[in-house]
């Protein structure tokens, strides 16, 4: 049997992908002492591996197919067919972005102060290539790690990754600049792309975590409406995709059924409300496919 | 821009109305060390406060609403505006009680025996109101805490709170009397009440926590039923709202798509079943607005 | 008011007895201090009963109904009524096999290869019946626990359960043969399945059961379809159920509503957006009745 | 090199074995996945069994020597050698107590009361032989667990281990008879005992064994008396054992270091205040032989 | 039998309370349903009670005696008799100050400037008492928590209990006044004192358990000196008590045996061996009493 | 003031050394915020820094002492003055090797059969100046952990730390050769080493981590012996320290007080009993200072 050779990122991103595949309709089930994870599908194969060497494993072919940032693709310059961003996280945006950052207090103000001094960074061919591109001639220190305490006792600066910017807050770090914006990537060794059944599976899979990302984020919203309303309620909701429209026994009254992003949900029911809908409803979904 | 300043109860109600306003639609992200959780609305400003001292804070504008016991707006004696009942809760009834107890051999019977006697209760102007209405005269001690075990080495008897009554049979106490019974209550500070986008900031914030919180205690129920049967099957649907009925492309055949409270389910499925309904599903809700 | 006297398996069973019956529709609230769980029905007292135990007890009318396994029925040789198979367990199969198992380099390859032999089990009376069918004279100690871990130190061979098999194949044990297949039974004493209040009250409450357990493994489908693609699209559908068909108010267009298996959703997506429905939706199910 | 297979007895007294091992200058490394535990000493072997089969398997030699309690060897009636009693416990007493107990209303006063019930128990052929000794006929059943709830839904009696009575008492449980009082025992196999070279290593290890349980109830005491003032000290001390007394610089001043039971420290210290000793210290101690 | 009942703090001394009961010879046993823990004298029967309410139920002869805080004596006002002050604390002090706080930016800059103001705080009426002693006229409000996120939003300053000001300062507030220093204290209901076999139990509870905190900051050191260096080493140790010093074996050697303040050991011991000491043992102690 | 810059080990080796200077005298308070841990001790701060980076910090004057290991020393090649080894850990060895492995059915034999492998390893300095030394070439990548896990799909062989080899086994690896046995110890700055007072400070901590470390494996024993059996008893204890000898007020016997290693005294008891000693007591010990 054909078997797609997958590169599950562990970390960070670990549970949140476990869950996400599992939305996705894929039970990969996580043993602590394997670094090989099951999957209710025998035409994939799992393995745990870091975001920061999947895009190496990738493209040398240890795997066919892998979930990492964009950042590591570009810092390791591996040359991997990127598939598709999915943008995911439980708790957050789903985008990181790297900056250059320093103590609040300090001189620097701009890329030209850091001639000649030390940047800690886990990221260091990224800053390497930033410092080269502006003319600046700095040492870059690779940090295993608590790259944000390192400021000003052991580093000048730092090049850290920040979703919300509050542990840099917290550290009392001031941002400099922004180096790159990075989100989740599908990614695929260039062989197996141009395979046409792992190609095929590849898309499959991301046919579905795209579904299952989108009902993130979304529900489900029902709601009759007398045929005579039918146009006001309509104008309320959002354009983006047209609401199913159906008819009730009783010939005065339609029924409204529509997907929309939750984050509108508290504007639009008081809206809906005045607009005469009844029963509102919302309900939450597994999965969107438009 | 305009702000709403809003009191987050503290303790036990806290994490019940966290998970409510995330099913409302607004999420609310309590920080271990602060007490000034944020909020994915830039309209609102939330600040945890006990319940015992929201009313105060909500009465003298240092909050411009809040969530409190009904209990605790009685005790401070607070001018507040009620703006609603919330009854929630997760794991039990949302209501509670107020009860004068005593050990389970006691031979006072009634209020009038506690002439003289010592009563131990976190609510000690309720308790002395309580007494004056009786015209008793007795010692009220405020308890710091751990009030039912008080009986009757440290006091004859205590006004305390409870919810099912289990924890005052664990501790072998009699209910004498109930004093009041009580339920979340969503308030207002007067002024701000008077004021036009905080008032409607505070009744759309209501209309979806009590959304959320009929999505509770709710399932919808979709089936399918042939033409013949539909009365015999709206009959057995509580009569409580109108449910949907839509019909199919197989003229001799409806679907019907309506919202009940899940403890009539488990009554109602084999009602349907034997109706001949058909293709019965219940699925979950998020909010129901009517 | 009549009563039922419910048995609930405790221990590996318990947890997602608990949550069945709270999909069915009943909250069965455990306190680890008792062993009378707490339950919102006044028509069923619960007791947890361990899995070994129920049937020996719900023969002797101790208890009127309870739920175990297949092989403890057997194992203890109570005379109950065998009222459904219920195939749950949230982390599997629910299917279990009871294998006889040996070292894997030990010499022994058949049930004949035992005579003389030591055989550790939980299960005696089952190994003793079924060495008697072959004709085998083996000596069968009853194990306290860890019975994998005894081959071949203090036995030669086991009879244990297993239902992936990964405890086994842990432990360096080999398969030699399959003594029984078992799932969970709602069993039932045999008077009060005479008893015509009791045994309707069984009745809906398998029902309900059932419900849940079909909901677990199956979603709703929500799709719209253009008139000259139903069928096709109607073809890709599985056979097993009709789905509901309804019109919408643009005449070109129809609503499909449909529950299908939850694994079967990862091949039936591509398939759908080929046969060109549009915005296919996936919600989650509480209960399924056909 | 010559080899000790010694059984550690899994369960509640794992944890308190294997600290006392600790205490008498063996660590053993439990792995939670493996019943094979490391041992810092060549010359032993460990292994995880249940107390309940410990004496089984040192009787027929698949264990040189094992932990057990007194309770278990005879209920399995193995002939094994009882090397020495260990009483030990980290919380208690280290003896415990098997007892025939009823409902507190329970009618049954006597062991001759029970002709005719049903007894559950852990121990079935302790009881039909005590049942046997009063000429009583009753039926005995095997009990997997959770004896204490049984009574009075699912038996008359049972026969259970106690060490404090509480959990008896919390189930309103009373005591009718006492079937067997029993401790930890080192036991040997037989003729592992009358090998030289394993006798002399069990004996070494029950010494040190023995030292660390000493130490665990007593504590070291020094304090400088006065001459004049010895004789009434040394009178305050406990007879058992001669305190080493050594005379100091000073001549007029002797140091007394004496090894007491620690529940008399508490007693003696005021005491010997009283009689003008001075700089009394009290330190603890890992070992103490005799 | 003559019994002591004496009160157990609850909360946040409970934990070190229980711990140096241990140290001093008593085994209390806290049962988390119970608010009667056991304890191994058959002479003493203990309750849990708060610090807050231990000084008025010891004053009421509810108690014969208790640990408190000076503090909660004093804001109670009840006569009892404060027999012993006890520093102890796990991991600090064991003192505390009641401190008067605004926000770091606050223009209150004395217990002046608090006229008219709102003041939070645990301790009405010490604050009230306070305030009047300054002829200061200020609002004072009971927090039922959390004082210190008060300021300024709910309150212009607080009356707060701080051990190490770190919660203080990470609210980022600035101490004006100390009110009140504070330390655990053993108190004794009057009538009880006079008892005289209960002033003796009294006493010798507070005798051992004065020498368990004594013992807590100290430690044993012995070592070897030859005679000639004696009175070097001597003038090098401490001059709080003198060390006992016995003649060896070897005419010229002498060992030193002495207790010293754990904190002064790492200075100590460079200066010993300076001093030519040998084999400088330190060892650890349960009890000093001199 | 003057004061030490220290650098503690973040990651594996923080609790332990923690622990070490609690026994050696300094309490170092953790804040699980803050990277700067408290230590009561005004003349030093603290700081946590990963065991790979400290020596880089060290050097470079950032700190002036700290612990990592002889391991990152090398692969650092940090200028650096290595003050004392300090071989502990609580759990084990307290030494670790770093070793070449590969599949247990790996052809590789040695590390000639590298020759254009691909080899993981968190160490790629030590790895690469092996392989030169070997004049063998291989791609050495860095490892992001996890790297027992690499071979054989994602690497040929690894170079990785150990300490008991379980973890290799584990993963089925062997060990081909050990590159390099390490140990932690206590660097310091160069500069700060020629400072007199920053050289006497960290002297004193070193010599009083050096005594908590010896205490750790060793406990004290006494015992008395008749004057006649002395020379026997002498003869049995370990000949490495003089043991202090007290003439006792009884002119027959005198008291042997010793210190020995803890690992010995499973064997020393038994023969020191055959030797008739008497009241043999091992207690346990903080800090040891020849």
């Amino acid at each position: 049997m054909s078997c797609l050779k997958l590169g599950v990122p562990k970390g960070s991103l670990q549970d949140s992908t476990i869950e996400l595949f599992a939305k996705a309709g894929w039970r990969i089930s996580v043993n602590s002492r394997s670094y090989y994870p099951g999957i209710d599908d025998p035409e994939i194969e799992c393995m745990m591996v870091r975001a920061q060497e999947m895009a190496r494993y990738v493209e040398n072919g240890a795997l066919d197919a892998g979930l990492t940032g964009k950042d590591w693709i570009q810092e390791t310059g591996a040359a991997v067919e990127e598939v598709a961003e999915l943008v995911y996280s439980k708790t957050g945006l789903g985008r990181v972005r790297w900056v250059l950052a320093v103590a609040e207090d300090s001189s620097i103000q701009s890329v030209r102060d850091l001639e000649g001094k030390v940047i800690a960074t886990e990221a260091v061919k990224m800053t390497e290539k930033y410092l080269a591109k502006h003319g600046v001639k700095a040492r870059v220190e690779f940090s295993w790690g608590a790259t944000e305490v390192k400021v000003p006792q052991l580093a000048d600066a730092i090049v850290e990754v920040t979703e919300t910017g509050s542990s840099l807050r917290a550290n009392h770090l001031r941002v400099v600049d922004t180096l790159l914006e990075s989100a989740t990537c599908f990614i695929a060794n260039r062989a197996a792309w141009k395979d046409p059944w792992k190609r095929e599976k590849i898309e499959n899979i991301v046919l579905l975590l795209d579904g299952a990302i989108k009902a993130y984020n979304r529900v489900g919203l029902m709601m009759n409406v007398r045929r005579e309303d039918l146009d006001k309620v309509l104008a309320t909701l959002p354009a983006l995709r047209n609401p199913t429209i159906a008819q009730l026994s009783d010939a005065g009254w339609v029924a409204i059924n529509t997907i929309i992003e939750e984050k509108t949900v508290r504007q639009l029911i008081p809206k809906l409300k005045g607009a005469r809908a009844e029963g509102i409803v919302e309900y939450p979904l597994n999965k969107v496919v438009y």
